[in-house]
């Protein structure tokens, strides 16, 4: 039996929770932490059985009895909290993005390398059903050389301008998940990225200095090249698609729906809007990502999205948020 | 180039006449013939370009310079007019049903056979481009053995009840089309029928005796059972899909639509109305089944749907209305 | 916390205990009990945390620490065990078919009133996310006053010949689901069945005096038709789709898939395969079920499906049975 | 009745001409003029019956008795074609792309004003059934206003090398109907160009200086972006899908198949692969796009894709060219 201990018991944590606490077998949640701690906090942890629940992180860090650690606190803690769980020995499974400064994101690396502990990054869409078999049919050489990589992200409806004001623009925030994809399905790394960005949907990001609306273009080390096209707000619901193109064929996947009903009548055959968000559409693969981390731990093997794939999404993001600002395709450093 | 004269100028002659003046090379409609020729239809003719316009039907039947006749008066006048059609030499092309008496439609095959003309029913779903894939799926062996055919047939709008005082009633005016379909899909005669039927639709229907819904179940003579649903009215427009299960597999086509659109907002994804009847359903097939009959003139061929299919479709049929209305199922004759 | 027993632990069973286990919150399973108990069986149980395992269905009705009962026993006890539960005060979830001798289900169905337990039937089926569906849209008025029913139901291989030979026939094995998917999703009961049958997949099952492939008909009390198609073996997975079709417009539901994939070469556009097997495919509606019952159970409400739905399933069948057999319709008995 | 005169026998323009001959009402091909007229081309025109073959592209221009031109010469011809023809009084279709040359184009436009004639630019994409859709959708404010134009081209294999060496490279020659596509669909003129190529499909293609794969992303005057992606090899058939994402929904289009056929084996379920080439799948669209031409000209009506629209879509071309080779964004300049 794996313990485990979060840290930051906002939207994100909660969600890993309650998975652990009602899905995953051979794992056991033990404390809860996060330094805003209140008592509606308390009593959530509570309501989950879970023992303790504290304003202090190093209650997480330092507790012998703890196994692994799931950081969930916000963006910019994530470096020192990889580190501070590294040097007690803890594996580390770490929401995106890994962080954003990259001279600190290597120096995590080199910490958790030297501690021999897991690092896995929450890219919890390499574990969904349907971008995981695009990525298969690629790896399974069912279309050939890939060619052409094409991915479709688009959000239900923009975050609160508050949330905006701090997530580091939408290429480390939202984009970040899509540059994981288009490395993952492409089985290759970014050479260079060209980005247009436009604020579209509400015009206050505008004064943020931050897009809504994006496309971005990629050169992979294999020749091959990928678009990415993002939009802050969809009001059909999350528009999550994947493509590859390639010497042999193409292999895409569609959007998930509630239930496959078509209802038909003199207007025309309505099927169900597709589902809202992430928590919805992503339901089984926030799931299936954490038994993959504890099963890592377990069998002591190599854990499938480790920091340096979390490090070289910043790194493209980095590029792609040069690119939209200066007009020029900007060249991703190789590490 | 074959030279056609048309016996009956309403809603199907007419389609079938301009399909042959615009749409078919290698043939020339030089006659059209109705007993209740109108200033309206002549004017109709002469658009098209067709030289004569007649109200005797012998204009047609006897004038030695047309090689083929198209029959699509009233179905009570097919085999008369077969009969003179195939005795002053003429091929005949005759819209289905082939006939509703029994021993008159015997005596009509002899006449053709007796005279060597050809004889094609007006089949049309067997040049569809879907039932015909789901048959050609079948007789390829790719769903192996055949076990279950499927049928769905319902029209968008029920005919006027005028029309229907006359029809002949559901399983002789719109089901005998899907128990030829049922015979070509499956590859195998039906011995057996039990009927099942409704007035839904229209309670005026069961003044005239008729059902306006119906299901068929057929039992065929390579052991396969086949079903067929009906029902006069489809708000969401003409619903026309096959289906043959089988020990390797499954065949089915779906609705044609006039294009692939989806429109995705926040009420679902709205896709095209299916096409609204058989005009548009099935016009490139009315096409097709004229071509077929013309090359087989012109090559000598055997037309594909000959009169023994016109005439089994009714023994079908037959057998379908005494089970709907005994409530029990009947045996098809073997001819 | 409701405390569950469960008597008989084979395929169904145990995929309700692991489900209550760890997918069911406030529920327990606290015994398990199987006259054929062994060693795996126990092991089982204990792999499962299920604190008792016993040889005897009384340690599980006689228990005062038990609410509930789930009767997963062969199908030929489920009235007895029903009494004994009810006169136990157990509350019961029983599998389908609910028994086979209509006066001792009459008599069952007395004992539970008398005693005033809760008693739901297994028709998980109308638990799932698709067919759910179809009756919400008829129920909502969507499609109007429905008219025809339409639902496939095929297995994607045989039982084996030694379930076949105690299974009670197709009817009242297989096609019981189906039945009262009918009266689900029309709304109504059923008043006449006409059915068909033939052995097409394996000649063996001639033998047994059953079919393995069959359509029955239906006539619904609100006039409406009805059509069901069964086969023991579709090699493509198991084909589970309804449709009603009404006077405002249709309803209709796919089959689902593990993934929305497209593999697209010059053979073709391959999708997936459908879900294998009812496993796979009603996994989710297995746990709504139990939930739905813990529910009905806490919260004093009636269970949505109840022992009448699984007596008038039972009187379907059998009318379904001697139809097949006799060669006509059969009325359903009124209850 | 307009008569047509034909300037260029090839693929192209011979597909024109049997569509006027077989499949327009109201217009007739009087004379086929090729500089490289031979027996096989004069055996062609006699078969389709137009009265005149010639070598001498005067023999049309000239001609008191026709109407109209078709320019379907190879693209450098373009601009002194449609010259001569305008001052020859003949309304004119010219086949994308107007011409190479800007100044020669600008001349051309003039010309044509002055002579007061019109001129269509076969972009046929604009009538089809699908594209269209997408448009009327946009237009009709279904998807409030537009953010984002998705286009998808890719051929199913390479044009001959010999081709390739006088096409004008790839956005001249193949992304010039997506440029035109862009700005039909978003309806908006394109500002910025942003293009990436790269040579995937047959390295020869680097010899010629020219990309076989590219991504194009496009910055509209209203402030929407686009993304092109087109490739010249797509061994599953044609690939043409388009789509706009607006703020109140999204519409997108499919590619067309020539049934609905699936195929349910083991293996998976099986559709058809899409139409192969633009001959099938434009087949109705090239009908249509004359049937609009000979209409401008009998009702005297602008045509809805005229010189300007040609002229634009070059202008994006050559933006779009520029921008791959110097790997920056590059103005469209406005006219």
């Amino acid at each position: 039996m794996i313990k485990l201990g979060l840290v930051g018991a906002g939207r994100i944590g909660r969600l890993h929770a309650e998975n652990i606490v009602y899905g995953i077998r051979g794992a056991e949640l033990v404390t809860v932490a996060d330094t805003l701690l209140n008592e509606e906090m308390e009593q959530w942890a509570y309501s989950l059985g879970v023992p303790k629940a504290s304003k202090r992180v190093e209650d997480v860090f330092s507790d012998p009895e703890i196994d692994a650690v799931l950081i969930c606190s916000p963006s910019n803690t994530h470096e020192d909290y990889i580190m501070e769980a590294a040097r007690n020995g803890k594996h580390i499974f770490c929401e995106k993005p890994i962080g954003s400064n990259l001279s600190k994101i290597e120096k995590a690396l080199q910490v958790v390398e030297d501690n021999k502990v897991k690092l896995q990054i929450g890219f919890v869409r390499r574990f969904d059903h349907n971008h995981k078999k695009v990525h298969d049919a690629v790896k399974e050489g069912k279309i050939g050389e890939p060619w052409l990589v094409k991915i479709t992200s688009r959000d239900p409806q923009p975050p609160s301008v508050d949330y905006l004001k701090t997530s580091g623009g939408i290429f480390f925030d939202m984009t970040i998940h899509d540059f994981d994809m288009a490395r993952y399905l492409s089985g290759s790394d970014v050479v260079e990225v060209s980005a247009c960005g436009a604020v579209l949907v509400n015009p206050v990001v505008a004064d943020l200095n931050d897009f809504d609306t994006a496309i971005v273009t990629l050169r992979f080390e294999n020749g091959a090249l990928g678009v990415i096209d993002n939009c802050r707000q969809a009001v059909y619901g999350y528009d999550q698609r994947t493509e590859v193109h390639g010497s042999k064929g193409c292999v895409w996947v569609e959007n998930d729906r509630p239930n496959t009903s078509l209802v038909l009548t003199a207007q025309g055959t309505l099927g169900e809007p597709f589902l809202w968000f992430f928590v919805e559409r992503y339901k089984e693969a926030f799931i299936a990502e954490i038994r993959v981390f504890i099963d890592a731990i377990e069998k002591n093997l190599d854990p499938p999205v480790d920091g340096m794939d979390g490090f070289k999404a910043v790194l493209i993001a980095r590029a792609a948020d040069e690119s939209a600002r200066e007009g020029k395709p900007v060249k991703v450093p190789k590490v």
